[in-house]
C-alpha cells in the first residue's frame, strides 16, 4: 500500500547505509530521529466532514487523509507531525466524464471547491484544501486511466487522464508504443497532472516536454466542456492546448488526454562522462544541445552533486578505484559527472551516442563508459525513496528548480545555493546542497538544488525553517531571472512569486481566462494564482 | 517598388512560357486578359479620411492604398478591377514602443479602430478594413525592423517586430547566425506577422514553426504592456507567448520579439526523389517524419502538382530525358516528387540525407540527386511571381491549405480538390488543382492545395467565383477534419470555419482573452473571431 506519509510503498525501503551516514553528519552533523504521528492519531485530528452526502463521495477520514495533501516539504511536516490543518471534506473517484459533470454541479449547487489531483505527487502544494467557510471536495482521478484509442498511423494514443504513468506504459507496450515521459514521480503521477502542470520528464532531450507529447483532450468546465481535437499543427488562433497546460485545475477537470507516443525504441543506453570543472562540463552540455545531435537525456552534477551521488552509491571499493581512475586522467577534486542516454532506432542512438562522446572529450571529457548510466537508469525512481530513509536519521530532503538562459545558469546555482546556506546559516544549521542541470536547451538550463539538513523536531521550528529556506531560494530564482518553476509548477509554494515572471499584466490575463471557465472561482482556488486574486 | 496590385518588386517579371500557357489553355482553356485599374483610378476612388490630424500618421490616398490589402484573392481583385471598397483612413509608421503606445491612445481617445501591418502579405483578409462609422488607422511596423540584442551564449536575437525576413537574416549573418524561417512570402512578411499568425516555414522540420522560434517579446495592448521573458522552457502556469502567438491583432500590437536563431548552418543541401504512386511516396514522407532522422525539409507533390511543376520549369528536353528515364525505374503517370533537405553540421546533414534516401528507396523512392533540389531551392522565393503572370494571361493562382492527422491526410487532399472541381464545375469552368504535403510531422501533415482557373473578367462574377470555390474548400476542410489553416492564420476569410474545430467553448474563451486586453474592441475588429463577436 501507498505510504499516507512518505514516498512510495510502505514495503520498499532503500535504507541509508553507514558511510553515507557517516557523509551527511560530516557535512551538517548528526541528525536526531522524531517520532511520527500515527495514521491514527492524523485521522482522528480531522475536523467532522461539512459535505452533504452524495453517492460517489467518500467523506471518511482515512480517504480524506491520504488524499488531503502532496510531497513538499510542508505537506510531510504536516502528515509527519500530525498537524494536518486543513483537509478535504470528502474525496471522490469519478469512472466518467458524466460523473466529473455531476460533481461540478454538486459543487456549483452548493457551494463547494474542487481540488481535481491525481496520484497526489505535487511538490509545490497544489492540493492543500483552502480554510475558510467552504467545503472542499478532491476529486481523485485516477479510476479514468484506461487506453481509449490508439491510432498507430498517427502514433496518438487517447487515455483517460486519470491513467498513471507506469499503468500508461503497460497499456502503450502491449501495442508495442511507448510515451517516454519520466518526471522522477513518473511511479505514481498521471497524465493529467503532468498536462496541468506542464511537467517534463527525464527523456524529454528526444521525446518533448509534455506540452509537445499533449495532442488534444477534453476538460470539463463550470462554464461546460472544452474539447479540443487533434491536429499536426495549426495556425488557427489561439492553441486552446495552451490554456490547459499548466492551468493547475484553475479552469476545469482534464478527463481526457491524446498523447504523441514512439514506436518502442530499438535501443537505449546511457552512459556517464567525467569533466574536470564545472566549466568544462558546462560548455560540453552546452555544445551538446545546441547541437541537436539527437539525444535524449542530458544531466549534469556540479562538483558537490558528483560527490553526494558517488558517496551514496554504495561500492565504496569500486567507486574508490574509479575515483583513482579519474583522477589519473585529470578529474579529481571538482569534477562534475554527465550523465547522457540515447533512446530510437539503433543506428540513430549509437550515432547520437558516439558523436556526443567525441563531443565531450573536446572539452576534456573523460568516458567511463556504460555500466554507470545504467546503474543510474536502475535507480532513477528510487533514489526517492532516500527521503524516507533520510527523515528516519532526522534529515530532511527539499529540492527547488528553476531554468535560465544560458548566461546566467553558473551563477543561478550559485545564488540558489549561497541563499540557502546563507538563510540556514542563520539559524545555526547547515546544510549540504547540490545542483545539478536536469534538462539541456540551446537556450539555457534548469538548475535543480538540492537541500539536505536537520529536522529540528518540533513541527513550528521546522516549518519555520523551511519558510525561510523557500524564501531564500525563491528569491534567489526571481532575483536572478529564473522562472519559479521549469518542471514542478506553481500550486501554492510559488504562487507568490509568479508575479515577477508573468507581470500584472500577465497575471491579470490568466485571471481573466480562468475566471471565464470558472465565474464562481470553484475550481482549485488560491493555487496558482496568489489567493486575493481569485475571483 | 513593391506592385500595389501584385506581388512583389515592380521591375521583376518572370513571364510564363509559351509551352507553359498551352500547358494551361490544354487543362482549362485559353485566358482572356482583363485591364486592369490604374494606381491613380484606385486612389480617387478611395472615400476621404475620416480621422483627426496627427503627426504620425499618413492619410494620403496613395499611402492608404499601399496599405489597405494583403495578397488574397478577394484582395487581388479588388485591387485589379479597382473596387478597394474600404480601406484604412490613414497609416502610421511608428518607430518605437511610445509611439505604438500614443497610437493606441490616440484610437481609445477618438474611437479608432487599429489594424497592426507588417509587410502585407496576408492571404486571409487580416488587413481588411471593418465598414462603419469608425476610423480605421493601419499601423505599419515595418520601421521598427532592427536587431536589438544577440545573446550568442543562448542563440537568442531580439528585434524590432516589423523586421522583414531578409533584413532579419541580414542582421543575423554578420554576426554568423541565421533564424531559418523561410515561407513563401519570406521577402516581405515580418518577424511579428510571422508569431501573430503562428507562421512556418519551408524548413521548419529542423529549425522549427515559429511557435518554437518565439521565445519572448513586448506586447502593446489597450489595456497597458504585455513583457515576456525569455526562459528555456517553463511550467509557471500559462506560456503567455501563446497568447499573443495566433492573435491576429486582436490584443495589441507585438514590438518587439526575442527568436531562438542557429549558427549559419555548415552544411545545406536539397535532393529531389520521385516515387511511382502516391501511396508509396505518402508511406515514405510519414517514415521519415516519425523516424526524426534530422532532416531540415519535406515537401510532397501529388501526381498533378510533379506534372505541373515539370511543365513549368523549361529546359523542356532535359525534363524529357529526366521523364523517359524515371519511366524506365518505375515512375511514369502517376510518379510524385519529393523535395527533401537537410541544414547544419557538415557530418549531421549528410548522415540525414543519406539514410532519408535509403529510406525512400525502400519505398520504391527514386533519387535523382542534387541538381532538381537545388533548382527548387533557387526558385522557391520565385514561384510566388507566376500569380502575377497567369493574371496578365487572364488565369487566377489561389490556394489553400490545412493540416491533418495521417489517417485523413490522402482523404482530404482529394476531398479539398474534388470540392474545387465540383463548384467550378456547376459555373461552367474547369480547375486546374494539385496538392503538396509542404510540411511532415510524425503526427500527420499540412495539405497545400493549388488552384488555377480562368478570369470571368468582370468584379462581380470572380468575386462569386471566388467565394463559391473558398467555401466549398473550407467545407471539405472542416468536414474533413482538418483544421482551417496551418500556416495562413484565419483573418476574415477563414474566420467563418473557426468554430468548427474551436468549439463554442474554445471561441468564447478566445473572445474572453481579446476583451480582457481590448475591453474597447479597437484591435483589427472582425479579424479571427467573426465579427459578430467582436466585443
Amino acid at each position: 500500500m501507498k505510504r499516507w506519509n512518505g514516498w512510495g510503498e510502505e514495503t520498499c525501503d532503500f535504507p541509508l547505509r553507514d558511510d553515507a551516514l557517516a557523509f551527511l553528519a560530516s557535512r551538517i552533523g548528526p541528525g536526531k530521529a522524531v517520532q511520527d504521528a500515527s495514521f491514527e492519531a492524523a485521522c482522528a485530528s480531522l475536523a467532522p466532514s461539512r459535505l452533504p452526502e452524495h453517492p460517489l463521495i467518500d467523506a471518511t477520514p482515512a480517504t480524506r487523509l491520504r488524499n488531503a495533501l502532496g510531497q513538499s516539504l510542508p505537506d510531510w511536516l504536516k502528515l509527519r507531525f500530525g498537524r494536518i490543518g486543513t483537509a478535504p471534506d470528502g474525496v471522490a473517484f469519478p469512472e466518467s466524464a458524466q460523473q466529473v459533470r455531476e460533481l461540478i454541479g454538486f459543487a456549483q449547487k452548493n457551494g463547494v471547491s474542487l481540488i481535481p489531483q491525481g496520484g497526489g505527487t505535487s511538490v509545490a502544494g497544489h492540493l492543500t484544501a483552502p480554510g475558510g467557510d467552504k467545503p472542499v471536495l478532491a476529486v481523485n482521478m485516477t479510476r479514468m486511466g484506461r487506453l481509449h484509442y490508439l491510432d498507430k498511423q498517427s502514433q496518438l494514443a487517447t487515455f483517460g487522464a486519470g491513467v498513471l504513468g507506469p499503468d500508461l506504459e503497460a497499456q502503450l507496450r502491449a501495442h508495442g508504443y511507448m510515451l517516454g515521459h519520466f518526471p522522477q514521480s513518473f511511479e505514481y503521477s498521471t497524465l493529467g497532472g503532468w498536462v496541468v502542470t506542464r511537467s517534463s520528464g527525464q527523456q524529454s532531450l528526444r521525446y518533448g516536454r509534455i506540452e509537445q507529447m499533449f495532442a488534444g483532450g477534453v476538460v470539463e468546465t463550470p462554464q461546460g466542456r472544452l474539447d479540443i481535437p487533434t491536429f499536426p499543427a495549426s495556425a488557427a488562433g489561439t492553441d486552446l492546448r495552451e490554456i490547459v497546460l499548466g492551468s493547475e485545475g484553475r479552469m476545469g477537470i482534464l478527463t481526457e488526454a491524446t498523447v504523441r507516443v514512439s514506436p518502442l525504441p530499438e535501443y537505449e543506453a546511457f552512459h556517464a562522462v567525467f569533466f574536470p570543472d564545472w566549466e568544462s562540463a558546462e560548455a560540453a552540455v552546452r555544445a551538446l544541445a545546441q547541437s541537436r545531435g539527437g539525444l535524449s537525456m542530458l544531466r549534469l552534477s556540479n562538483p558537490l552533486e558528483t560527490v553526494t551521488m558517488l558517496a551514496l552509491a554504495g561500492h565504496k571499493r569500486l567507486i574508490g578505484l574509479l575515483e583513482g581512475w579519474l583522477k589519473l586522467r585529470g578529474c579529481g577534486e571538482g569534477k562534475c559527472m554527465l550523465m547522457l542516454g540515447a533512446s530510437g532506432p539503433r543506428k540513430q542512438a549509437r550515432a547520437a551516442l558516439r558523436s556526443a562522446i567525441a563531443t565531450c572529450r573536446g572539452f576534456k571529457g573523460v568516458h567511463v563508459g556504460r555500466r554507470m548510466g545504467e546503474k543510474w537508469k536502475e535507480g532513477r525512481f528510487r533514489n526517492v525513496y532516500l527521503r524516507n530513509a533520510a527523515w528516519q536519521h532526522g534529515y530532511v530532503i527539499d529540492t527547488v528548480e528553476t531554468a535560465v538562459d544560458w548566461p546566467r545558469v553558473a551563477l543561478m546555482m550559485r545564488a540558489v545555493e549561497a541563499a540557502a546556506t546563507g538563510v540556514l546559516g542563520g539559524m545555526g544549521e547547515k546544510v549540504h546542497t547540490y545542483t545539478h542541470l536536469s534538462h539541456l536547451y540551446a537556450q539555457g538550463a534548469s538548475v535543480y538544488t538540492t537541500f539536505v539538513y536537520r529536522l529540528g523536531g518540533d513541527y513550528e521550528t521546522d516549518m519555520a525553517r523551511w519558510k525561510a529556506l523557500k524564501h531564500a531560494v525563491s528569491m534567489a530564482i526571481v532575483d536572478n531571472g529564473g522562472t519559479i518553476s521549469h518542471q514542478h509548477g506553481v500550486g501554492s509554494d510559488h504562487a507568490p512569486y509568479l508575479a515577477a515572471e508573468k507581470g500584472a499584466a500577465g497575471m491579470a490575463a490568466m485571471q481573466a481566462l480562468f475566471s471565464h471557465f470558472d465565474p464562481q472561482g470553484i475550481m482549485n482556488p488560491g493555487k496558482l494564482l496568489p489567493a486575493g486574486q481569485a475571483a
